[in-house]
Order: C-alpha cells, then sequence, then structure tokens
C-alpha cells in the first residue's frame, strides 16, 4: 500500500476576497508542502468564500473567480509548490468565461472543486447534491454535477466531492465506490449548529463504508454575516476508524500519512454496484434527489509517489468541548470576524447591568480585546442602583471602556413636547438609548451591538429602533436560559483558569428587567423562561404547532398566548441586526415567514 | 362543439386567513353560477393565501388547508353549487394528513389545485414547475407533480395546470396536447412586474399552441407583504385569439362562452408528441427542469353539458394602461392590503414638502382616504420655510391630517449632553423624527410608513433608524426619476378628471435636499438622478458588473463610485422596511447578498 501525506487547511476565508483568500492558499500550501504533505485540501468555495448569494449573478465575479484559479495553479508552481496537490473550491460556470452581460445569469453557474498540480488546473469536480433548505438556496444558485472526478495522485485513485455530497446517500459516494478510489476529498463550507459535530461524524463514517474509501473531510472556519464555521475537520477511514480530528473553531493545518490500497490498472469492481438505501432520518430536511447513475472522469498527474519525508505525520484527535464552551467560541469568532471583515476597528452597546448585555460585553472583550470595546451606561430614572452597580462592576472586571450617558434630559425634552403615556413612554426611553448608541457610532467610528436574546425576539419584547438597533446581535440566536448558563460557565472557566469571572454573580442571580417603568420585570409579561424556551423551542426550531406543543404538556392558554406573540412580532425580525447562527433554526434567511398572516392555530375552521 | 361557460374569479386571498378565503370561494361560486357558469376557477393557493413561505413545514397548517378544501367541497354542494365546477388553489401533502410531528417537516408537500363538484373534491392537480429564482424558493417547501390531470366535464376534455407550469416549455402543456383536451385551466399567483403583462399575453399563447387547447388563467390580485398581484387574468384559443381580459389590480368575476371540441372516448392522438424546443430567451430567469413524459390521470365528472342559460357571456378585454397607472395602481393596492390585512386603522409619515414623502402621501390617502392618513411636518433650524409650505399646501389639497413637531428642543437636548459634530448631528436629526413618528405610532396606533425611494435605498443614502423608521414603504422599489414621474402623472390624471392635483407643483421642480445642514442638497452627494439610475438599474436590476457599464457608456469613475456606495450599504438594506415590488429586482427576497463582501470590481486580482 502506498503512503500518502494528507493536509487538511482549515483556514478562514472572506466572501469576495477574492486576492486574499489566494493569497491564504499560497500560504498554507507552503506550510503543507513543509510538512512533507503529497496533497493538501482546502474548503468548499476557499478562493471565493462561502455563501456568495447572487453575488453568482453577477458574471464579473464567476470571471474573477476562474481566473484567479488559473493565476493559482501558476503561482503555486512559482513558489516551487507545483508538486503538491492542491484542493479548492471555487465557483465556475459551463463554457468560455462569462465576461459579457450576454450570458445568461445564474445558468451554468457550478459550485466546483479543482485539484492543482504542476502549474495547472488538472482536475474539476462539479457539487452534485445542491442543499436548498435551512439558510441555504443553493437550487437558486447552481447546477448540479453529474459525474465524479477521480484523480490518480502517487499510485492513488482520490475523488473530489462538495459539502452536502456527504450529507445525501447515492450519488458521488456510491460512484466512488464504482470507481474503486481509495480516498475521497470532501471539502466543505458547513455551518456550525450546536451537537452538528456528533452527527457530522457519524455521517462521514457511514459515506466511508459507502464509498468503501477513506474520507478526509476538510471544513472552513470563521463568521459570514449570519453564520459561523467551525471546521471540526477529520480522517475517517473505510472501516470506520476515526484517525485525525481538528478543533473547532480554530485556524490550523491538520497533516496526516494515509495507507491507502494501490489503484488498480482499470476501474474498480466489475459493473455498478447499486447505492445503499437512506438510513431513515438521515437527513430529515433534505429533499432526496433522483440520481441516476454518475458517469466517472479520470485524470492522472505527476508519477510515482514520493518517500514520505521526516517521520510520520500523525494529526491529534481534538477533544470535545461542553455545550457551553462550543456556544462561546461560535459566539466570539462569529462577532470578532464580522467586526474584521466589516473593518470596523471598536464596538459599542448600552450596558444595563442585565445578564444580556453582561454577556455581550464578555463576549466582546473576548473576541476584540477590552480596548477595542465601549459600553454606555444610560440609566434613566427607571434604573436601578443595582444595575448601575453591575454595569460597573462588569467594567472593572473587564477593563472595557465604560461610559455614563443619562438619558433623563433627553426623554424630558419629547415629554415636553408631546403628549405620550404608557407603552410609548416606555419605549421612549428606549428609544433615546438607542440615538445615543447611533450618535456615538456616527461620532467615533464603532460598531453598534444589540443585544437582544433568541426569546426576546421571538416573543417581539424589545423595542423597535431603541435596544434593537445595532449593526450586529451576539446572542440573536441564543435563548435567554442559555444567555445564563453561557455566563455561569465562562466566569466558572476563569475561575478554573485561575483569571477573573467577568461577569458579577448579581448580574446572572436577579430577577431580568427592561427597567423602563417602576418595578418592572420581565415575569409581568412573559412566563417563566425555562417554560418560554421550551414552548419556543418546539414552535420555532422544530415547527410543532398547537395540538404538539399540548400534547407535549404544555398550558393551553401559555402556549396560544405564546403563538400569538410570536406570530404577531414576525416584522421586528424583519428588521433585525444580523447574529450568529448557533441553533437548527435561526430567525433571518434561516427562517421565512410572512408577516402578513392571518393563520392562528387553534381557531375555529 | 359543447359550450362551456367559464367563469375566472380574480379574487384578493389573505395568508392564512383559510376560513376567510374559504368564504370568499362560497361568495364568487354563488355569483359564477348565477351567471350561469359550468365552472369557476379561483387563482393558486386561493384557500391558503400566497407565499405562505415556511408555513409549508407546520403539519397543523398543511392539515388545516387539506381538511378545509373538503369542507369547502361539502359547503358548496350545501350552498346549491354541486353542479358547478369550482377548481381552487391549496397546499396539500402526499399521504395521510400529517398531523401529528412524527411526519418529516417540507417533505411531499405540494402546491395544488383542486376541482370541487358534486360536494366532493373530484380531482387534484400538483403543480410541476417549481419556481425557484428571484423571491420564489418553492424547491425549498415543495415536491414536483409528475402527473397531468384531465377532467371531463360536460363533455370537454379540461387539464389542470399551476402557475409556473405556463412559464416552462414541456411538461403539463406537453402532456396535454398528447392528452387531447379542450381546455387548460392554469391557477396564477404571480407577482406584479412593470411590462410582466405583455410576457404574460405572449406566453400564454405560446403555451396555448403548445397544447393545442384553450387556455383559461386566472391569477390573484392584491398585496401581501413584498408583493402585490395584478390579475390580468385571460383567456386565449389555441390559434392564438385573446378572447377575454381582466383588467389589473382589481376584483372582478370574468365569464366567457367558450366554444371547445368534444372529448374522443380515447385519449388524444396517437402517442406521445414530444415537447417544441425551448424558444431562446423564454424565460431566462428559470432553470429548465428535466422532463420525463407526464403521465395523464383522467376523472369524468357530471353527465351532459348543461345548455347555456341567459344568452351569449361575453367578457371584455380592459385596456392596457400606462406605465405610471400601472404602478400607481400596484402601489396603492399594495400599500392599502398591507394596512388592512395587518389590521391597522391608520398610518403616519414624516411630510417633508420634498417629493418622495409628498408622493406617498397622495399615495396613502388614494388607498386609504385622507381621513386614515396622518402626516406631520418635523422641521428644523435648517428646514427652508418652502418646505413648510409646500407640505401644509400638500395637506390643504389631500384633506389628510396634518400636524407639527418641530424637533428642535429635542436635537438641542442631545447636543446639550453629547459631543457631536458633522454626520452625527446630521443622523441626530433625523433620528428624532423617526422617534416622534415611532411615538405617535405608540400612543395612537398608526402604522409608520418610511419614504425612502429605491435610488436612495440603493446607495444607502438615508439615516439608519431615522427616515429609515417604518413599518412599510410605498416607495422602497420605486427609482427616484420614477418618483417625479409617477408625480406628474397623478397630477395630470387629477386634472384629466377635473379633480386637484394632489401633489404641489413646488415639490415636483425643486432639487432634491434632505435638509440636514444649511444649504444641503442632494447633488452635493449623488450624481445627477438620470445618472445615478441608469446605473442603479444595470448594476442592480441587470446583475451587470463594472466593465458592462462602462461599456454602455457611463464615467469610469462614476460607476466605481456608485458601485462601492451600492456594496457598502447592504447592511441598512437588510434592516429596511419591506414595500411594493414592481421592477423586475426588488430589495428584499428578490436580491440577496452579503453584507460581509470583501469582493471589488475593478481592483487588481
Amino acid at each position: 500500500m502506498p503512503s500518502l501525506r494528507v493536509a487538511l487547511a482549515q483556514v478562514n476565508s472572506t466572501v469576495g476576497d477574492i486576492p486574499g483568500n489566494a493569497a491564504a492558499v499560497r500560504h498554507w500550501s507552503r506550510a503543507a508542502a513543509d510538512a512533507g504533505a503529497h496533497l493538501v485540501a482546502f474548503p468548499e468555495m476557499m478562493l471565493t468564500g462561502y455563501p456568495i448569494e447572487d453575488l453568482v449573478f453577477r458574471n464579473s465575479f464567476v470571471a474573477a473567480s476562474r481566473a484567479a484559479l488559473r493565476t493559482l495553479a501558476a503561482d503555486l508552481a512559482a513558489d516551487g509548490l507545483g508538486d503538491l496537490a492542491v484542493v479548492v473550491g471555487y465557483v465556475d460556470a459551463d463554457g468560455p468565461a462569462p465576461t459579457s452581460s450576454d450570458a445568461v445569469p445564474g445558468s451554468g453557474r457550478r459550485d466546483a472543486s479543482a485539484l492543482l498540480f504542476g502549474g495547472e488546473v488538472a482536475a474539476t469536480y462539479f457539487k452534485h447534491h445542491l442543499p436548498n433548505y435551512g439558510v441555504f438556496d443553493e437550487d437558486r444558485y447552481f447546477e448540479p454535477g453529474d459525474s465524479l472526478t477521480v484523480v490518480r495522485l502517487g499510485g492513488v485513485d482520490v475523488a473530489l466531492t462538495v459539502c452536502e455530497d456527504l450529507w445525501q446517500a447515492g450519488g458521488p459516494f456510491a460512484a466512488a465506490r464504482r470507481a474503486g478510489v481509495g480516498l475521497v476529498v470532501n471539502i466543505n463550507a458547513s455551518p456550525y449548529e450546536l451537537n452538528k459535530d456528533d452527527l457530522r461524524l457519524s455521517l462521514v463514517k457511514r459515506r466511508a463504508a459507502e464509498a468503501g474509501a477513506t474520507i478526509a473531510y476538510v471544513n472552513t472556519v470563521g463568521g459570514q454575516d449570519e453564520l459561523v464555521f467551525d471546521g471540526d475537520s477529520m480522517i475517517v477511514t473505510a472501516a470506520g476508524e476515526l484517525l485525525t480530528r481538528a478543533g473547532q473553531f480554530t485556524t490550523e493545518l491538520l497533516v496526516h500519512d494515509l495507507e491507502l490500497p494501490v489503484a488498480e490498472s482499470t476501474a474498480g469492481p466489475a459493473g455498478p454496484v447499486s447505492a445503499p438505501p437512506r438510513a431513515s432520518g438521515e437527513s430529515p430536511r433534505v429533499e432526496q434527489r433522483h440520481d441516476e447513475e454518475m458517469a466517472i472522469k479520470r485524470v492522472v498527474v505527476g508519477g510515482e509517489p514520493r518517500p514520505l519525508t521526516d517521520g510520520p505525520a500523525v494529526g491529534g484527535i481534538a477533544e470535545r468541548v461542553t455545550d457551553e464552551a462550543e456556544i462561546w467560541s461560535a459566539l466570539t469568532l462569529g462577532l470578532h470576524d464580522y467586526v474584521e471583515k466589516n473593518g470596523f476597528r471598536s464596538v459599542v452597546f448600552g450596558l444595563s447591568g442585565g445578564i444580556d448585555s453582561a454577556v455581550v460585553a464578555a463576549i466582546a472583550v473576548d473576541a476584540l480585546g477590552p480596548q477595542r470595546v465601549v459600553a454606555v451606561s444610560m440609566p434613566s430614572g427607571y434604573s436601578s442602583t443595582h444595575s448601575r452597580d453591575d454595569a460597573a462592576d462588569l467594567a472593572k472586571r473587564t477593563g472595557l471602556d465604560y461610559r455614563g450617558e443619562p438619558i433623563q434630559p433627553m426623554v424630558d425634552a419629547f415629554l415636553a413636547n408631546m403628549s405620550l403615556s404608557g407603552l410609548a413612554v416606555e419605549n421612549l426611553q428606549a428609544r433615546v438609548r438607542g440615538v445615543i448608541l447611533m450618535a456615538l457610532s456616527n461620532q467615533e467610528g464603532h460598531l453598534v451591538l444589540t443585544t437582544g436574546n433568541k426569546s426576546e425576539l421571538a416573543v417581539g419584547y424589545s423595542t423597535l429602533y431603541g435596544d434593537s438597533v445595532g449593526g450586529f446581535n451576539p446572542l440573536k440566536d441564543v435563548p435567554k436560559t442559555m444567555v445564563w448558563r453561557l455566563a455561569k460557565w465562562r466566569n466558572a472557566d476563569a475561575a478554573r483558569r485561575g483569571g477573573e469571572p467577568p461577569i458579577p454573580e448579581n448580574s446572572i442571580v436577579k430577577p431580568p428587567s427592561a427597567e423602563l417603568r417602576p418595578g418592572q420585570v420581565d415575569s409581568d409579561s412573559l412566563p417563566d423562561y425555562e417554560v418560554l424556551d421550551a414552548i419556543l423551542a418546539g414552535y420555532i426550531d422544530g415547527d410543532q404547532g398547537r395540538d404538539d406543543l399540548i400534547a407535549a404538556g404544555h398550558d393551553v392558554a401559555l402556549v396560544d398566548r405564546v403563538l400569538r406573540m410570536v406570530d404577531l412580532a414576525e416584522y421586528k425580525r424583519r428588521q433585525s441586526a444580523p447574529g450568529t447562527k448557533i441553533s437548527i433554526k435561526a430567525f433571518g434567511r434561516d427562517r421565512r415567514l410572512p408577516i402578513t398572516n392571518r393563520f392562528r392555530e387553534g381557531l375555529p375552521m
């Protein structure tokens, strides 16, 4: 059996930064060559970033991707890396480069993987299974590929596949078995969801068995608007053995030696092998595409396998972490990359002393360092002393830039000139705070963060253009009960490391309140958050209806009240800031509901 | 040839209001029967409204649609309408009604058409071609049907089809030719775009020729969030003759007698007829699905054709109107339905004396009547006298509820407590106005309208949480140059009808200005709107790149500047209010771009 040293480049690319992404490929390819690798694999759409959305309709964008791929192949050879096989994702199109507007927008676009070798684009493969659920709209953007590409490299047959190909039975992996390949390289841009890493490993094992081949799975890492990619790259043998696995939310080059079967001089076993039946519940949200048998295209690059140098390369197996640690890393990286990739120097937000803004403060400080974080206390006449004390305490613990802007003079100016009462006065206070934060943003250049959690966003417990102002919301997909868990975890983690817990204990234990009228607490308007979050998880994440929720044991009147609040708050969510997705269904492109919607479950039909 | 009296119910349904929509079907079915019709056709998804988006994933919703369809069939018979064939759109699912959460969400859902007769659901058809471009996400929601349903009614074979089936060659219309049908009923929820009506007529003619049958095309009418449906229902013979055509944006029942060929006792011509090749440029944005030959399901309802009663029924052919008249109707109906379907009594907005808010005022008054429209003048120290005069003049002309709320005291309160300068002060004024409008909304219950036009939204020439506040934006998809055209048209139309032109001439002719600093005019920051709108039309509506725009004759530096402004304003658009789509590509679900995006055309690669 020949040995192949494989490197998985779990790295961060930026949407649209084609030159910067190409430079990253050259940098990490050099590192892979220095480690003696024969092949290095980069993530899906490495050259363009992912997802590029409607940029794919612009011919100039697709032409830039194609041109950059050819230039990259030449540059790698010029760098002395011509004998390294570099697998890289990019966007391609059928036919000649569509540089003129005559080309039909969107037609013939491909989510592609290329293998670069010897200064050339030696082989290409087009993604076969296109996800069109959740946050994905790939049927809108791409044509599916209908053939498998197999590259003979150092005596091993290597098949190229892309992301969703792995999540569906049949298609490329069944074709890989027919082709008798030794290795399948699967390049990914697979967004983070809590617990998705467990699902991923079992899927890679299942597909490895199906293909009868080792799978090298590489995923991108980094934040892109609503999404954060967690890496979690790995190599699994046909027998289901996990050989090596990268961490989550880390940039790293995973290098591992593989003993792989020698490619036969003719293709695989005789005749087609039918795909195994799809396992029940395998990928429930995914429509099963009718798989015709895929053609197999074969390419040979290089000659005999180079002998391995420098002793064996063994990638480690990164330890799994707790849910809270995983989510904290997701939120920190998501915020960091939104700030960095959009060119902001600093962030600003209102620090009330409550739990949400305290957790946002801790995330921001972890992501950016305290000197890039501005927190503003904006007390009103209804703000409690403990709120201000807790905010100041957090500022002291974290070292962020802490300021005070009392709102009462501005609130009074409105009240003196308009006849307002009740809810209008409550919202006015929140909106004056919003104006203050936006003024600081305009004056000093900070990105404004909004701090509403998923539970509040679900039921509309926020003031539009008030506490909802901001360009990014780190807690957008974090239920209130998880906000508390994160706070406790972060403090305990600090203590464990011998550092100072950033979040004042009082912010964690006190009853949550918006403090917009005397003595107000959230429980005046909302059920207990444990109960609320359970109903919301069923209704939003699970698409359960009223009857399902009642059958699950929830109070009928409460279910009716919560569902109505969620439905009526859709208009607020439509104008909400983006924030990092961590759940199976986040608000945003993941969940698309009409604002105008009179469906009320439980009403007579 | 037997005669069939066909009624097309071009009516307005509401998303989620299944009982209300079913009641509308009964009401208009009664009207069709009173007119002696044998068959009445309602639009796509009449029972549920369209588009239902992710509501389709809720089993309770699909179950409600299915149950309502059966109830409707029985109710129609109980109404004495059992011998009227009623074609109606709804959402269906495969297998037993998926009332439990065990069912796989989203799988086996169908965009369906049913023919109700004799108290029963006599036949069903599932939409074959699913649009997944522009505002449509139907691959996300539905499984495509793979058979054609042919109903023998009064001696005529009638095929059922749905919307997008008409926009693609092959599939159901080719199958209809093979089946030898006399009539194809095509039910639609086809959103308005300027000039789409012209395209529609030619498509119906082409498909009628392809099917060798008369086509009865019925489209819904009314507003739903970003979309407005324009009706434009029609009947066209196999020979391409337009027999009758409804108006746009009108609720009406179009009744027409058809002479149709007697159905043969065996199915159509011998053997399959292959589909004609797809015409070049036919539906350029649409991916062509591979059409296997569709199975044909045949159903017979009723007996011999009833003789026609009450003399011949002849629907008229509605006259086409100018672009401005068409758009005005679209914007008026879009706003009206957003207000009514969401239960608002009134609207409020800032009336500056400028052209945008003046046109919004005229639209609102036309949509709702002056007594439901509140306009607020919010002058600052930089507001000109003519601005206030023009606003007051418009108020007098239209009779709307006009109020004044000077902003200087509130602006001064912020300036006294914060150190602000330049852009921060300009934006502060706009945000104080936003707070005032939201306070009036909270206090009095009005829906806030925002008045930014498409050109401003494109280049980000607005203040987030300032002039952009609001739940709905009538001008969201209207370029500035079209705003002026609309104003002139509306005034001329009033004069033609002998009424008072609503918009002060001065609001139309003066140079546009945000009046946020002394002497400011839009042309300080933006190119001439004629030039700007031409670049924007290419870049946004046409997905043209930098080179295309330069080749079209635009100034290089200007193209670079405008493209950069558009790219950098994506974060503002993401938080913008919905507004009525009138163009081929509106901001919103029609155009999906990343916020984090470093692609800058013209930079070295």
